[in-house]
């Protein structure tokens, strides 16, 4: 049952230092959301054994080249990996005509079907499956720009398997799962639900905030999250660039997620101007510990 | 006084075992030539220290995506790298509106002039400088497709350093780089222009086919090339698959090489089945045996 959030670019506008565009891969039960796709994704998904054809969803936050140039190529390599299944891809209304208008030009014709959902500028669910509901946030930026937000629903009990009898038919276990009880053929309680299942896990959530400026406004979308992706372009020196650019420092991210109650906070889309990354933990731990750098390979599994 | 060519990506349609999309980077005495931009040329551009505002002129073969998709991020980093000397694009027409389409939804403006140059589907010279002229070679693809022939001119001599007097003033020096003889102040000869200068040397050139299935009618194009680079997709047993996709096998490049009187071939394209390209040297090599694998970070300089 993972969920768990694979990081392949962490670095803002251009690449440096072998820091690729920002793109991370979040897996939840056996649903897979591509968020964010610079240019370079598919070389990352090709470097950690990602398989591209699992992806179910891509989102793209805005239209800043650093966080959708590598869309096209992963579609066009999806396509000759033999994909079939449909795609989701979430983004700003122009990305559509971006992403067909290049197919066209190269007479290149998908064996698989895209549904394109345009985003709007507003919160709001994009998606909802049993297992997920995932909505927007909007973020402060140049640009529209909208954060994600995937919670997991409640989730079922799951069985113990030490106290489960051995005669119990596949219908009885399927009751089970179900949140059941177990009963005989004449309609005999034979076990509550309770006797033979353990409690769930605790429902899981992330949240992406990327690009933006420091905006409180966030955190009501975000409260609680267990783990939280903030962008931190700068070092705290540079405040006043990154207002000027509609980024945050990491100072600020590790504001939000206090102010957000999160868990956990991850941090990237470094600037290129610096190469030691350690000054940014640092800064960011001085304000809340519980912060890591979201560095490309690095894997954040919240559950097996 | 260089004649120099970098290989970027070796690899076709998708990338594979290291290997990056169709790019390289040509440099003829002081001018730089990007020759198609596929998807991570700028990482490579890093990687390799090569620097990307050096570049004067991107020739884009054919719009296939594995040939132009790293252009737009290129562009976006010579832009934050400071750039503004003016960039020569030719490509084909619908380039244009990829790259402005793009720019323009994501609010970008260039800081430095880009000059698009549609290329025709005929032969014809599309730059000339001092130094090279540069033409195109109709090829033979499934979409509109160019190569490009690099030809040095004819270069001036070379100033004997053993040979030179010392008293020579910057006036005479210049008139001897020239061609020029040397006179005194009353119009006297005081040297022959051949007593102090060397023969140049041999002026280069280089020729780029890729994609393009086996067409001989290139070969009166890319005629004695001192260094041909002939995509070879494919090994000879894929003939059939090769013919079927407008691409070559390694023995029809070194075919062509061989009927142009190439002095060098390079082959490269390589499709992603194959992981050991030595099958692809070996097959080349029976034929042509003046052959090398065009693979990431190789240089070929034909001059210092």
């Amino acid at each position: 049952m993972p969920f768990s959030l694979k990081i392949l670019g962490s670095s803002s506008a251009t690449p440096a230092y072998g820091r690729f565009p920002t793109s991370q891969l979040l897996q939840i039960e056996q649903e897979f959301f591509l968020i964010d796709c610079g240019e370079g994704t598919q070389f990352q998904l090709l470097r950690y054994r990602c398989k591209p054809n699992r992806i179910g969803h891509i989102l793209i936050s805005h239209l800043h080249g650093d966080h959708f140039y590598g869309l096209v190529g992963l579609l066009a390599t999806m396509n000759l990996g033999g994909r079939t299944e449909p795609l989701h891809l979430h983004g700003p209304p122009p990305l559509e005509e971006v992403i067909t208008g290049q197919f066209r030009c190269s007479e290149t014709w998908l064996h698989y079907p895209v549904h394109f959902h345009p985003l709007e500028p507003v919160a709001s669910v994009i998606f909802e499956s049993e297992t997920v509901t995932v909505s927007t946030v909007p973020l402060q930026h140049g640009l529209a720009c909208t954060g994600f937000v995937f919670r997991e629903k409640p989730r079922k009990r799951r069985l113990n398997k030490d106290a489960l009898p051995e005669n119990l038919s596949p219908h009885q276990l399927r009751r089970l799962k179900d949140g059941k009880d177990v009963h005989d053929e004449h309609g005999n309680l034979l076990y509550t639900n309770h006797q033979l299942t353990l409690p769930p896990r605790p429902s899981l959530s992330y949240a992406y905030c990327s690009d933006t400026a420091y905006h409180e406004p966030i955190v009501e979308h975000i409260r609680n999250v267990d783990l939280l992706y903030h962008e931190a372009t700068f070092l705290a020196s540079e405040a006043a660039r990154a207002a000027d650019t509609r980024h945050s420092t990491t100072v600020q991210a590790a504001a939000i997620a206090q102010l957000a109650g999160a868990k956990r906070l991850l941090i990237g889309h470094f600037s290129a101007r610096y190469k030691d990354l350690q000054p940014f933990l640092d800064e960011a731990r001085s304000v809340f510990p519980a912060t890591d750098l979201a560095t490309e390979g690095s894997t954040f599994s919240l559950a097996e």
